[in-house]
């Protein structure tokens, strides 16, 4: 690698100068342009939520590998509206989520993956901080809205519970990974559950974040 | 979409059974793999951090869109080991990092982005929060890693800063998105400081957060 500071004539690339306030709107732009480059049409009731995370990604795979069960984004914006709490499966996405906007409608964020007694459990059981996680959410009785961004064992054992009668708020399965993910996700697709999917093996606590994110702002404008 | 649960005599996927402590190995040995079959040859002392990029993403274009600067990894490993500590412009990312692993070594993870006067004397100046979280972290007068998951002007910020004299100790230049995104990281790609950068729009809070995470394993292995 060349370490040397070049200051070129020329840059290969310009600093587009623009407001901070102005980047998001001209991210978007670029984004929407760049779909109808690629002949890529996005359902306009949908677009807020794909191009957010297209914008937090950058990876236009997720202008085509999300899916979402009927009236997904009604049933969710109603659900957070009423003051739904959430339970993710990632710091990070608890994190990534905007909380002070969820928290104006009462809804709030649960994550239990780093409670000490949630991996003492887990260890004594074999199974994973995820599969735990979900339980203490589940024994709350309280609706919930699952955020899965990282652990399928997380949207599997929500699947499971849903075949003995559990019924979550809203399921948004985004776990991203090479064991289970995709099996994980079809079983949320062929399921009952209201829900968002990022098919395949993509997705993550920043593409959590995101849907979310999406929702809530849509629900201030 | 179909809404009725199917229990399809015989699954389109199969669950694999696998133990929790063996999942990562288990991905680890896909992502080989794949590479392999993909043709993509991934330089054996970069593996370990490309790898893990590749884990978090599930996005194989990790493969060849990182650069690293010349014995960048024993650069970053060093400085991490003698204890320096880490700044980061998401909050997401400083989650995402394994700070029990890092204060092992006597480093810390500072972000600034939340920060109550970050965010009004940025709103002041008319410049982004990241612009001011920089300039922070280099009032601190010690040495520091930047990690930047997500904003160009920070690393712009960072690339004018040195061409007047500053030296960040490392930088890991992965912010994502559209605008002033691959321009940032090409200075950086162009200047004397030790770094690794994904080259292009992608980047993120989880690709920051897993670099600094496969360089922390491989030191406690």
């Amino acid at each position: 690698m060349n370490e040397a500071v070049h200051n070129l004539p020329s840059e290969r690339f310009e600093v587009e100068h623009i407001a901070p306030a102005d980047i998001e709107r001209r991210s978007f732009e670029i984004i929407r342009a760049e779909l109808a480059e690629r002949d890529i049409k996005v359902d306009p009731c949908l677009e807020n939520v794909v191009l957010r995370v297209i914008h937090t990604t950058a990876d236009f795979d997720f202008a085509q590998n999300m899916v979402f069960s009927e009236s997904a984004l009604s049933c969710l914006r109603e659900r957070i509206a009423s003051g739904t709490s959430i339970c993710t499966d990632t710091q990070m996405a608890k994190m990534g989520i905007n909380q002070r906007v969820l928290s104006r409608f009462g809804g709030s964020v649960h994550c239990f993956m780093s409670d000490e007694d949630v991996a003492k459990e887990a260890a004594e059981r074999g199974v994973t901080r995820a599969i735990v996680s979900m339980e203490r959410a589940m024994q709350r009785k309280e609706p919930l809205i699952f955020v899965i961004g990282n652990a399928p064992t997380a949207l599997l054992h929500i699947y499971n519970r849903m075949k003995e009668g559990f019924e979550p708020a809203f399921v948004v399965g985004v776990p991203v990974g090479f064991v289970n993910v995709e099996v994980a996700k079809e079983r949320i697709l062929r399921s009952k559950v209201p829900h968002i999917v990022s098919r395949g093996r993509k997705g993550g606590s920043t593409v959590a974040a995101a849907i979310i994110n999406a929702v809530l702002y849509e629900l201030v404008e």
